[in-house]
């Protein structure tokens, strides 16, 4: 997938890169939506895109031509069709001048998000876009020269935050894993003297929870960049104690990745910890190259004050904001309004000029660091034969930060006690991605609404504030579970360990 | 200086900031050319900029409206005209809104630079080369959040190499100082913790020069970045034993100061001593918003093979290259081949990317960090009426770098003995900036010729190279003596000691 940043913008192409935590419908609707020409999949990935084809057939459309990416330190021989990338490679020609750009806000790259809509959206980035984002993360972040960057993001949410570039850019190593476990996290980052990673907060509780066998002690401070949601103070400390050096930063797909960093200053050092992290937890300030970040009163589209008080919705503006949504005029007009991109998200300007979120956009759910639309849950809820109303709000989760809970009122012709919450947590499982399912399933008699008939969110997540995850499920990165030993490939050919399983099987395209 | 780098922007002006150390024969070519409309005076800069002005009145051209700079913490009340700075900022509205800007392409600045030829030409900067030049250098030299800047590299050259912005970019604090004396660089360090200078290698000297009672102890490391010429290895290992921690970049006013930076690679730190110094020495690579750098045998435009040894142009593109000369469309075309600009210095490319200049562009002489064309010289020379013949190049200097020697054939009329060198260097004083003037002056029968005509400028740079400069002047700053005791300006707030001297007379416009 890193060369892939590359390869695809030279061919002239762009590149859609898919996260490899979504079920084999999700994978298809984007593949057929995306109209992809070539689909490139890692060996640990063939039974997600095997799966996805299939669905592909079944609807009759386009299949894409296949390129398996075998592991060059232990080939399995796994094949989806005739295709595999290292000999694919073998057959081209090293001169091949790269496709000239003649405009720079052709796009370079489509990231597919869940968004707060149930459509997955096409989110368009520019190869200027791309380019300063780029840059102002090097800059923000305080990237030196020959980083060593352990890849504990994946590459496939929002290009990796731009460090797949960056990383190029500054002339760093990549340090790449196949899951990120507390071992193999403390092992790469020994190994190659890791000094930059970016992570959702989870991570930072992975890698606190670690056993002592796992653990190894950090010989320099490792810088984080971390989003999602604002770490906890408490964590926040811990995490620190380890040796990790923590930003803060806030984004979106739409905003190519981070747009506000909470750059730290030096007399901020001199206040009470409580106050240090309390200002660490604010989104912060624009990245230098967007143009403008700004709280808003979307009635007006006026500025709020700079008193830290004053609420209103987070708008952005800039040569990174994504181009629009792929083939759907009508999401990207309602994502903009003055040409302003409106991030749903409510919050204050402080009078240092640093904005805080005080309510995230209401129908997004962020477990584990993937974004989870609640619409979207609600949707394929409402597809069950004896679901008749469905609400699905955040509910707070000691790992996962939050998870989706589910609050569902029956058909009238179905019995009490006719249907279980397992069976409706088994029902999504079957339905959705994993990381998407409901931890916990609430059946009602009605749903709170207003005089209106809309059903009263905010009543159902203070209920869900109050509610204990019935499905313990802690797999690592969702449904996408580790297929194999932990593997750390090194760019510059330092060899894994691993072994795909033998589970996955040579499986051609005539028997899909 | 500083604040018209947003402020003149704002406006929807163009910025031209004007080298002090400039005639007021050229000052007033400037203000010509420019077509200035306003014309910002520094209270030390009043003589020079009076005698401009005077110029001016007598071509018949019209005047800028002139703003005297006081200065705020020891006001003088000299005058040139009616309007001072700050009290003209008194009566603006601080609400009121920055011109919008349409088109980055639009210029942000002009420099004039002696360059080749011996017309100024007026270098256009855009705004979007300014803004991407700016993000590179912070960039390349690693500038972190909230640097401690000395102001030791002048304002007006390529906008203080894009740091004016770029200090802005970063939270950083401006420490200005009115001269590079040792004395006060070193205390200018010391109080305000200096992280960052940019400089020609010439201040190194004054630096390792300092008598003990002028030097102070440098409490954390201080980066340079410098330019002009690469500095030679017993230079850069004396300066870093100091704790100064070199940065060599390679530029040119037409892009925008420094496109090549020599980065450093972990690994050098492993080669011998020697090694280090002569890698240091090379020019480098291309900064990171240059679309590309090349060195190429102009008559087929074909590039040079990466050996190290094959000679070509150095060639640079992309959006940081200047727009071009401004009103002159000739030498603008002849900068540019195939949408390249055309450095006129010799070098080659190393087998890992890194370029190193072999032979400069042969008619400027660098001294002390300023260009100096050596055609505007001989210009000059040929207006002497006892001058048939005039030819100058650069004599090594050990104090200057380099410093210009003149080689003149008299008139046949003219007796032997009836003109001496120091004649000529007085008239050279009087008649061109001081630090233009040359420091030898070689009577000959004969200048040598090609059979064409041509005169062979190798064989008087042999020449040179065995000659000893008569003209001693050492004066900081070639001809912009400094008026008045040393003193250091603090952005927010500090006082400095000095006073302007009393030589400098409240003046009327209508004095003029």
């Amino acid at each position: 997938m890193y060369e892939m940043h590359f390869a695809v913008p030279m061919a002239g192409a762009v590149l859609n890169t898919i996260n490899t935590r979504l079920d084999a419908a999700n994978v298809a609707t984007i593949l057929k939506h995306s109209e992809a020409k070539v689909f490139f999949v890692d060996c640990q990935c063939v039974r997600l895109a095997r799966d996805a084809l299939k669905h592909l057939i079944d609807d009759n459309a386009p299949l894409p031509l296949v390129v398996i990416i075998d592991d060059i330190d232990a080939p399995t021989g796994i094949r989806l069709g005739e295709l595999e990338y290292e000999q694919l490679i073998a057959k081209g020609d090293p001169m091949c001048p790269p496709t000239p750009l003649y405009d720079e806000w052709d796009p370079i790259a489509l990231n597919y998000t869940s968004g707060t809509t149930s459509a997955p959206k096409g989110v368009v980035y520019s190869h200027r876009g791309a380019f300063l984002s780029t840059l102002s993360l090097l800059l923000q972040w305080e990237v030196g020269s020959e980083p060593v960057y352990l890849w504990s993001l994946p590459m496939f949410h929002c290009n990796g935050w731009t460090f797949t570039w960056g990383m190029a850019a500054r002339g760093g190593a990549n340090v790449c894993i196949r899951a990120t476990t507390a071992r193999d996290m403390y092992r790469a980052i020994a190994d190659h003297r890791v000094t930059h990673m970016c992570c959702a907060p989870i991570v930072f509780n992975i890698l606190l929870e670690a056993t002592p066998a796992e653990r190894r002690p950090l010989a320099a401070p490792v810088r984080v960049l971390t989003g999602g949601a604002p770490p906890p103070a408490p964590l926040l400390e811990k995490i620190e104690r380890l040796g990790f050096r923590v930003t803060h930063a806030y984004g979106l797909t739409e905003a190519t990745g981070p747009a506000l960093v909470c750059e730290w200053r030096e007399e901020w050092n001199r206040r009470p910890v409580e106050e240090q992290a309390r200002l660490k937890a604010r989104q912060g300030i624009s990245v230098l190259t967007l143009a403008d970040v700004d709280v808003k009163d979307l009635q007006t589209m006026q500025s709020i004050p700079r008193d830290g008080k004053s609420l209103g919705e987070i708008v952005l503006r800039g040569s990174s904001i994504m181009k629009g949504y792929y083939k759907n005029r009508d999401a990207t007009d309602a994502a903009f309004r003055d040409g302003w991109f409106l991030t749903g998200d409510v919050g204050v300007i402080h009078p240092d000029g640093y904005v805080e979120i005080k309510d995230r956009s209401k129908d997004v759910i962020i477990s584990g660091g993937e974004n989870i639309s609640s619409v979207e849950v609600e949707t394929i809820l409402y597809r069950h034969p004896m679901v008749l109303e469905a609400a699905v709000v955040a509910m707070p989760h000691p790992h996962w930060g939050e998870t989706p809970c589910a609050f569902l009122k029956l058909k009238k012709d179905c019995e009490q006690g006719s249907i279980e919450e397992e069976d409706i947590i088994s029902y999504c499982r079957n339905s959705m991605s994993r990381f998407m399912v409901p931890k916990k399933v609430v059946f009602m008699e009605e749903l709170p609404k207003t005089s209106t008939g809309k059903i009263q969110k905010f009543q159902l997540r203070q209920m869900a504030r109050g509610l204990k995850a019935t499905d313990r499920d802690r797999t690592p990165q969702g449904g996408a579970a580790p297929q194999g030993k932990p593997q750390v490939v090194y760019v510059n050919g330092n060899n894994g360990h691993g072994q795909p399983e033998a589970q996955e099987q040579v499986l051609a395209m005539s028997r899909l």
